[in-house]
C-alpha cells in the first residue's frame, strides 16, 4: 500500500498514444502508471479519459480595464477552471512602469495567491522597455517568470512596445531562457481604420470588426517573425484570429524562426455574423472574431502542428458591464469568458468532430503549453514524477451550454446552445480532488503559484 | 509481489522525455513505470540509461545477392541484433514473381522464425506490380505485413518496378493501410554514368560512386513524391545518402506529401574519401556513401525531424566475399554489416556529440519506426501495456569498435577504430534477458515473428 | 528613293510597344522605321496593325508517322502558314540513327528546300543518344542548328531518350549554344494508364485523355528540369497542356533553372469535352487536350511570361486519316492542323478578349521564339536590318472559322465555328508580298533555309 | 532632306537589342531609325554607342535638409546631369501640409524651370496623408504627377508617414494610375539603436551604419510589401542597401505583389570600410552603405530583374557642409553626389565588368524608369517618335574620376579615383546638344517640365 489513490482501469492520454492503465499517485505526483498498481484509495475509470490536467495559457482574472474591473476574480476565475478541467492558468503581471516588474508579480501574487483553488502561474506584462530590460528579464527568468507579453498595439493604455523594445526584447530572450509573447495588431493601421469607421459614420458592433482587418493582425505577426528571425529570439504570438495570420507564423516556420503560436475558442467556434445581432458587442474581443473560412483555416493549421496551443483569453465582462458601450464599439470593454469551456469546446468540435485525435487534445491543450510555458516535465503529462493533475473526462456525457449552469459569473455565454459531447467530471490537483463528479470540492489557497524554469534549447 | 521483474532506479527515456524511475515487468509486457515498485526479481539500473529496444527497420540477414549469399543468417544476425540492442528487426520477403508474396513471406519465415533470437518482421519486396496488386497488398496487410519495398532501379536483377508500378501501389497504399518504401535510384542515369566510365577505363572503387552521384538518388526520390503527391500514398525513402536526396524529402513535405526518410550510419559517420583506399571496394553500398558536407546536411537533416529513421541497411558481405569483385566496381558484392552497432555510433556522434538530446535518438531508433511500421503501441516506448523491449545502456562505457570483438561474422568493420563513449550492455526481450553484461544469453528460436498493423492516418 | 518599299501610317508593334510609324524595306531587309520616309512602291496601312512575321516554332510538314504520312506537305503547308501570317516555321529532322544527323538534316531540307514559300529552319531530333552525340551536337550547332528535341516516350516508335541520353544532352548543351526542347510523357505511366482501361474495356476517345492524365506530363518535365539544374543545360519544354505541368515549369525558374516552355493554341483554346463527341477521335494530340480549368491556368502563365511561346505542333490528318483508328484510341493518328490558324486565333483569345495587349503577343509569336531559337536579330521584329518578315494585321476583320475557306489541306478544323476578330490580310517575306489582300501570292521555292545562331548567355 | 539630323553610323542600344543603324531627327523627335537616312546635319557615330538619354529617377536639387540647402541647384545640377548623359531627372516636390500638394508643385516649378537644361518631373512627396489625400493624389494624377513619394522614418522631420497612411496611399494608387515610392526605414528600429549607440559612447560616423543595420530596411520593406499585396497598390521601394532588403523584395514578386525595386550606384560599388576614414563622415546617406557582400547581392539582383532601376539619390553636401556633423553622426547632412557620375560609373562595373550586356544598361538606366515613372513612349529609347533625347556614348574612353573635374559643386567625390571605360561625349536633348564633346553647350530654361502620364496595367 505504497500509494495514497489509484485512478483504475481509464483509458490514459499522453500526446503520444493512448493506454488502458491504472495511476498511481503519492505524495500529490504520478507515482506509477501502469497494471496492477494497489492504493489505499482506489477510483474506478473504467469508462472515463484520464487526461493530463489543461493549462490554460492565457487568462485575464480581475482585469483593470476600460475603467473597470473583470466581472470573476482569483476565486471565481479558478473555481471555474477547476469545473473545466483546468489545473493550471498563466494569468498575468503587469508592471506600473517598465522597470517594476518584480513589484508587479508581488502585487498580483497578492491578489491570487490565497485565493486560487487550482495551481497557476503570471507571464509579465512589458508596457515599453528599457536599457534596464535585459537584466530584469534575466531576474525575472531566474525568479521562475521566463514569459514576457509584449502588444504591438494599445498606445492610449500604455501597454504598447515600440519595434525597438520589441526587437531588444526578443534579442535579449534568445539567450536568457525567455520567450516573447506578441499580442501582434498594428496600431497605426486600427487607428487608420477607425478613421474611416467614424467617416462613414460606423459605430455599431460590425465596426469593430471592420475596423481591425486581418493585415492589422498579419502585418504585426509578420514583423515579429522577422525579429525573430534577426535576433534568434522565442517568440509566441498569441490569439491568432486569421488565416492571413496563420500564414505568417508558417512562412516565419518554414525560413526556421523560433516562433510558436496560439488560438483561442472563439477564432474557432465562432464567426463574425454575430456581430450583426442586437447584443452583437458582448462578442467584441481584440482580435476580432473573424468570418467561418478563417475559422476553417484555423482548425486547419491546429490539425497540423502551425497552431501549438488553445488558450481562451478569458477576460470576463458582463452584461452590464458590455452595457457601457453605449452604442459606441470603441468603448465596449473587450474580453469574453472561457477557461470554464475550453476543454468540452475542443473535445467535442476537435475530437468528437474528427478533426483531430484525442492525443492531438492533449498535446494542444497540456503537452504543448507545459512545454513551452516551463513547466515541463512538472505538469501537462501523466507520468511518473509529475504532478497528479489529472481530469477524469466522459466522453459520452452530452451537456447544452447553457451560461446560467456554468460558474463563471457572467450572465450570458458566447456558446449558450452549444451541444456538447464529452465533459470533463473530475478534476484533481496533484493528487486531490478539487471537482467531483461535476462538484466543486476545493478550496481557496489550495492552488499554489509556480515558478517555472527557464526555456531551452528545444521550445 | 505481483510484478516478475522490476528494473529500478534508471533514467527511463522516450520520445518527448526522462523520467528517473522504475519499469515493472510482468509476463513479459511493462506493467507500470514510477516509484515504489516491487517484483519478484530486481535488478539496480541506477547508473544506466533505460531505452526502448531498438528497432532497425532494414536489415538483410542470409540475403541473396550477386551470385552469393550474405554471410550472416538470422541465428547470428540476430544475435549480433540483440548485443546491439536492437529488439526487433525488419527484414524482407521477396517473391519470385509479383503475386507469389504469401509464398515468399512463408518461406522466409522458414528461414527465420527458428533461429531468431529476438522479434522481427518481414517487409514484401515487389518486383513489379500488376493487376493483382492491389488485391494481394490488401490481404498482405491484413495477414499483419503492411510495408513493401520497391526498386527503382536493379533491372538486371529482376527487382526494378516501372514507374507504372510505383504509381500504383503508391495509389494503393492511400487507404489501405500500407506503405511503400522506396529504393530511389535512376537506372538509366546510373547505366549512362557507367557507361562514361567505361569509356575513361575507370573500374576501381572510386568508379562506384561517381557512377551514382546525387542526383541518380535525388530524381528518383523527386519522382516518388511526385506520385505521393498525387495518390495520396504513403511513401518512405529508404538510405536517403546525399543532401540533394534530402533536400527533395523536404519539398516533398512543405508540399504537404506523406512521405517519410531514413537514413543509415554510414551515411552519417563514413565519407567517399575511403573509395581510394586500397581496400576501397569493401565500403561499397547503394546508394554510394558520399562527400562530408552531404553527411553534414544529413545530421542536420535528421536533428531536425526532415529524416524520420536512421536504420542499418544491415548487409553482410565478408573480406572473402567482397574480393570477388576482381578489380571491377560493377562486381563488388553491395553492403556494409551494421546491426551491432547502430545503436553506440548512433548515441556517440548524436547524443555524446551534441547533435541532438538523448530523447531524440529514441524517437529515431524506437518510437519513430515503431509508429511508421505498424509496431506501436506494441514496440517502441517503455509505457504501461508495450512489449519489455528495453535495453540498459551505459552512458560512460567508452568501447574502441574493434571487429574482432564484435559478433557479425565479417573480418572487418567500416567502424575499426571508431571510440564509442556509450555502450548497451543489457538487452531484454519482452521482459527475459538475451544480453547481460554485454553477453549474449539468448537462443535460437526465442524471437517472434510480428504481425504488424495496418497503418493509419497518422502515418 | 532609296528604298525598295514603304509601309506607311500603319502602327508598328513590338515586344515593348506600339507606334505609328513608316517601315522602309530595301533589299528584302528592315532599312528605317519612322516617319516622312518615301521608297518606290509605298503601301497604305493606315488602318492596321504592322507585326513582325509569325514564327511557329513547332510543325509537322509531310510527318512520317502512325503509318501513314500527314496530310500536307512543304508546299502546302507554307502556303497555309504565309496565309496565317506565319514567315519562319520550325521543323523536324529525325535521323534514322542517333549518328546520322547531317544526313537526316539534308534528306529533310531535300523534301522542303524547293516548296517552301516562307522561310524554315530544322529542329534536330534526337531519338536516343551514344558516345558520338556531344560532338554531333557541336556539329549541328556549328551547321546553323543549335536545337535537339528529344522524347521521354514512344519507346515503341523508336523515339524514346533515356535518362541518360536526356542527362547527357542537357549537359552538352550547357556550354555548346545549344538548347534541349522536351517532349514530356511519362512513358511508363502511359502503359501503366493504358493497361488500366484495357482491364476496364475503355477504348474511344475519352480514353485517349484517361490514359495520359496531367501527372503523365508533370513528372516528365520535372524530371527534365531537375537535369538542367543538375547540368546548367538550356532545356525548352515543348507543348505544356495543363496546370500541373505549368507548375513544375514555375518551380523550375524560381529555382533558377535555364527553362523555357511552350503552349499550343489547342492547350488554351479547346477542353477535353470534346472527347466526349461522336468526332472526338479528331482531336486527340499528345499531350492530350486537357480540362477547361487547365486552360485558365495556361492563360494565366502566358500573360505572365511563365510561358515563353505558343507554337502549334502542327500535324495534319484529315478525317479519312484519323478514321484509321477504327474505335481504338491507341490507334488515333495524333496531330491537329493549326499553322495558318496561330495569329489570329491567339489575336481573338489574347488580345481583343483581354488577357494581354498587343505588344504581348509578338512577344509570344515573334520575339521569344526568334530569341530563344537563334533567329534574332535577323527576325522576330521590325527593326532596321531585320529581315522585313511583315504581316498587316486588320484587327477590325471578323471571320468565323470554316475549314472549307482555309488552305490546310484538311476536311475539318478544330476551330470551325470559331469567331475570330482580326485576320492577317497582308504577308511579306524579306520585303516581297508571299499574301496579299488574304490571297496568296508567293510561290514555291521563295522560302529559304535559316541556318541559325548557337545560343548565348541569355537564352 | 526631311531630316533635321541624322545621327550616322552608331551602334543604337535598346533595351531588347543593338543595332548598327542612323537615327534621323526632327522636329525634336526620333524621325526614323535605319539605313539611308539623309538630314540637313550628320554626325558621325560610327565608333560610339548611341544610347537613350538616362533618367535619374531620384534626384534632390537645391534640397533644403538638415537646416542648410544642398550644395547645387537646378541650374548647376541639371548641367551636371547633362555632362552625365542624363536628358531626364526627377525630383521632388515636397507640401507644407498633406493637402498643399499643388502648391508645392508650383514651388518647386518656380526654382526649377527657368533654370533647368535638361527635362525633368517631379514626384509628390507625401508628409503624411489624410481623408482628401485620395483625391488629391487623383487630381494630381491628372495633372501630370503619378508618383508620390512616402518616409516609414522621419518623424522629427516631419516627414514620416504612419502605416495607416502608407496603407491608404497604397489603396488608392491601385485604381488611380498612382504609384508609392517608399524609403523604407523602420523608424522606431533606428531610435532604438541610436539608444544604444548613445549607451556605448559611439557618435563617430560608423554608428551612422551601425544604428541602421539591414533590419531596419528589410522590415519596412517587408511591411509596405504586405500592404500592396492586401491593397493591389502600385509600390516601389526607392534606394535598396542591402541583401535583407533585396530579398523581401524577391519574396514580394513571388508572391505577386506590384513591386518594383531601384538601387543606387553607392550601394553597389562602395562598402562600409569607407565609415572607418577620417572623412567616413563625408559618405553617410540613408540608408547607409553596406558591407561589400550586400554589394554582391545586388549585383545579381540587378542583373536577375530583382532590382528594375538604378537612380542616384543625388543630393550634395559639399565638405564644409557635412563638417557641420561636427563628430556626431547624428548631425551629418545626409546625402552623395552622383547625376553626373550614374552612366560611367555604370557602364563600367556593369557592363565592361562583364556583370551584364549594355541592352541591360539601358532597360536599367532609361527604358524601366521611363516606363515606371510615366513617360513611355516619350522617354527612354530611340525609336520612331521618342523624344530626340541621346546619348553618345565612347566605350573606348578611359577617364579617372576626380572630383576636380566634375561640373557637380562638390570639393570630393566617394568616387575619386576610380576608373572609368567608357564615358558619354555626347548629349543631345529632344535633338539638340546640350553637351558636345564633354563640353556643356547648353543654357539655363532649355529643359522642360514633363506632364506625366497615368501609370498602366503593366506597371
Amino acid at each position: 500500500m505504497d500509494y495514497d489513490l489509484v485512478i483504475a482501469g481509464g483509458k490514459v492520454v499522453s500526446g503520444s498514444g493512448t493506454t488502458k492503465a491504472d495511476v498511481a499517485i503519492r505524495d500529490g505526483k504520478v507515482a506509477a502508471v501502469g497494471s496492477h498498481l494497489h492504493g489505499r484509495e482506489r477510483i474506478d475509470a473504467s469508462s472515463l479519459l484520464v487526461l493530463p490536467g489543461v493549462i490554460d495559457a492565457h487568462t485575464h482574472f480581475r482585469l483593470a480595464a476600460s475603467g473597470m474591473v473583470s466581472a470573476d476574480d482569483f476565486e471565481s476565475g479558478s473555481r471555474a477552471a477547476a469545473l473545466g478541467g483546468v489545473t493550471t492558468f498563466l494569468d498575468f503581471a503587469a508592471p506600473a512602469a517598465p522597470g517594476a516588474l518584480a513589484e508587479a508579480v508581488a502585487a498580483r501574487r497578492a491578489e491570487a495567491d490565497e485565493h486560487v483553488s487550482v495551481d497557476y502561474s503570471l507571464h509579465a506584462t512589458l508596457a515599453g522597455w528599457d536599457a534596464t530590460g535585459e537584466e530584469a528579464m534575466r531576474a525575472l527568468v531566474k525568479s521562475g517568470i521566463p514569459t514576457f507579453k509584449m502588444f504591438t498595439a494599445y498606445r492610449a493604455q500604455g501597454w504598447r512596445s515600440s519595434d525597438g523594445d520589441l526587437f531588444s526584447a526578443l534579442r535579449a530572450s534568445a539567450d536568457s531562457g525567455a520567450m516573447v509573447m506578441v499580442h501582434a495588431e498594428n496600431e497605426e493601421l486600427i487607428g487608420f481604420f477607425q478613421g474611416e469607421a467614424s467617416e462613414r459614420g460606423w459605430t455599431g458592433a460590425p465596426a469593430h470588426a471592420r475596423t481591425r482587418p486581418p493585415i492589422v493582425e498579419a502585418e504585426a505577426i509578420a514583423r515579429a517573425i522577422l525579429f525573430a528571425r534577426e535576433t534568434g529570439g522565442r517568440l509566441y504570438i498569441v490569439h491568432v484570429s486569421s488565416a492571413a495570420g496563420l500564414e505568417r507564423v508558417r512562412e516565419g516556420r518554414e525560413q526556421r524562426a523560433n516562433v510558436h503560436a496560439e488560438t483561442c475558442p472563439q477564432y474557432l467556434l465562432l464567426d463574425d455574423s454575430l456581430f450583426e445581432r442586437s447584443d452583437g458587442h458582448r462578442f467584441a474581443t481584440c482580435p476580432p472574431i473573424r468570418a467561418r473560412e478563417d475559422a476553417e483555416r484555423l482548425w486547419e493549421g491546429l490539425a497540423q502542428g502551425a497552431l501549438d496551443v488553445v488558450a481562451t483569453d478569458h477576460c470576463v465582462f458582463d452584461g452590464g458591464q458590455k452595457a457601457a458601450w453605449g452604442g459606441d464599439y470603441r468603448k465596449i470593454p473587450m474580453g469574453l469568458p472561457g477557461v470554464e469551456l475550453l476543454l468540452p469546446l475542443l473535445y467535442t468540435a476537435g475530437v468528437h468532430g474528427g478533426r483531430f485525435p484525442v492525443e492531438h487534445l492533449v498535446r494542444t491543450l497540456s503537452e504543448n503549453p507545459a512545454r513551452l510555458f516551463g513547466l515541463w516535465p512538472r505538469k501537462g503529462a501523466i507520468e511518473a514524477g509529475f504532478d497528479a493533475d489529472i481530469v477524469l473526462f466522459d466522453p459520452s456525457l452530452e451537456v447544452t451550454v447553457d451560461h446560467e449552469r456554468l460558474a463563471m459569473p457572467c450572465d450570458y455565454s458566447p456558446y449558450d446552445g452549444f451541444r456538447a459531447t464529452g465533459w470533463p467530471v473530475t478534476t484533481f490537483l496533484r493528487g486531490t480532488a478539487v471537482v467531483r463528479e461535476r462538484r466543486f470540492v476545493g478550496f481557496p489557497g489550495q492552488g499554489r503559484f509556480l515558478a517555472r524554469e527557464p526555456l531551452g534549447e528545444t521550445t
